[in-house]
């Protein structure tokens, strides 16, 4: 059932991707910028905002623009993660990366050009929590949020891995963009503080659980099941989870991070299902 | 007169981006930022936005977290356009540019950071048009504003100077995020459809004879005065006003656009005054 629904949001948001209006933008660009956006993925940003705003009484129509918009940054950060000048990766679900499509400079681009067209679309918006939904989605993208963690990603590699930093790492680069989608859905549907407190550590939770699996998956993971380059973390020096503690332990950690998440939801009842299904199905894939 | 002005809203402008939070950013982030954010250069967006403002009876106050994240998106759009996949510039204000410094990873970083984290300052204004003065401004830097001239600016070099080309790239390129200033000041200050029309004709004029100056000053201008590598429009083969029409006539198509842009905030009476001698003295910059 969890995986029927799952489909159900991700078939609307793959036609609402399809669908997005980008008039004015040169023909080159559009390709460059829908090439990315629409190379699959599991759309797990998109789907987070629509499910936790059908999860407090909100309307998924209303939300579509913000899980767009979630995967139009999301989109962004994998072109620049990609570059050259960043992790240099030339595949990705995969495809060559964008820069091998289209050069570096259009690359770059069309990562700026969906990062601002994100907010473009958000701000169309007519809800009125729009103003602040687009807020918390800004922020969780920024400095304190998602950069920051990219940042020190970048610039920490090869240091020695310590679980404070790699955390802060986690934190930054993978949980605020998976947090972001539940509080902004959750504003969206016109949720309580409380509720979207509850929203909030169900997100930080379920996003370093995702990301520590990530790791996992790069030293153990199938190459073909996963259509990118694997073992790239530990050749490079990555800060990565099972670095830091092991490979069991770092396994046991995801699973404490998911029982967490799912505890989180508690409070919204049989309405937190799906959410809660969702978030242990991320174990399935390294146990 | 009008300098005096301009100087009293540049020192307001400046206090305000050398103040502006940045918590959470790392610190090698932070300073990225900073260093091409406080570098200098004329403020011209971010004064344009505080004076269109105070021309419709607005308050300076409200509006000066717009007027920084305008600026902060023209850093952004100068520090991943200097990368060596794009125009691949050295120096910049008369200091090596920020990839130079920094390396390629943090300027892109960078880059991405200050035009989210202009977004995000918006994002927590109080005023009641600040939804609309930042759907305004994303549309200025994205897909059909900005972006839209630098991707044309980068991928026609090369080809045959035609005007039709040329004016779109100049309404892109630089006119886009001139005239967003006007509009969203005037959209602070609660304006009327037909102030902000006016607002808009006044910005798009200003903003095309603004980029002919610069491709005049690129031919014509003193190295040590721009602080700049000149002459690079030429060796590349940017498409420039210059290119199209002559210098001569291009002088005089600058001088055009600015009648146009002075005329078009007649309605407003003697409040335009300082916006219409800033809109002249660009063209003394050449003449």
């Amino acid at each position: 059932m969890m995986e029927e629904t799952l489909r159900a949001y991700k078939e609307r948001l793959e036609k609402a991707l399809s669908d997005l209006p980008m008039e004015g933008a040169p023909d080159i660009l559009k390709e460059s910028m829908r090439y990315s956006l629409l190379s699959g993925g599991k759309r797990l940003r998109g789907c987070l905002l629509l499910s936790a705003c059908e999860m407090a009484g909100g309307n998924i129509q209303d939300a579509l623009p913000f899980a767009c918009a979630l995967e139009m940054i999301h989109a962004y950060s994998l072109i620049h993660d990609d570059l050259p000048a960043m992790d240099d990766d030339t595949m990705r679900r995969g495809k060559p990366t964008n820069h091998v499509v289209y050069g570096e400079a259009v690359a770059i681009l069309a990562g700026d050009a969906l990062l601002t067209h994100a907010f473009e679309i958000m701000a169309q918006s007519a809800h009125p929590s729009a103003f602040q939904a687009l807020g918390e989605i800004a922020r969780a993208a920024g400095i304190s949020g998602m950069i920051a963690g990219q940042t020190l990603d970048v610039t920490m590699e090869g240091s020695k891995p310590e679980k404070e930093l790699v955390e802060k790492i986690h934190l930054g680069k993978t949980a605020a963009l998976l947090t972001a989608p539940i509080t902004a859905g959750l504003m969206l549907a016109g949720a309580s503080e409380a509720q979207i407190a509850a929203g909030r550590e169900f997100g930080m939770h379920l996003g370093v659980a995702f990301q520590i699996v990530d790791d996992i998956l790069d030293l153990e993971g199938d190459p073909a099941l996963m259509g990118k380059t694997l073992g790239k973390d530990q050749a490079e020096g990555k800060l990565t989870w099972p670095a830091c503690v092991g490979l069991n332990q770092a396994k046991a950690d995801a699973k404490q991070h998911i029982d967490s998440a799912v505890s989180a939801l508690v409070p919204f009842g049989k309405k937190a299902e799906f959410l809660q299904a969702l978030a242990i199905s991320t174990l399935h894939r390294v146990q």
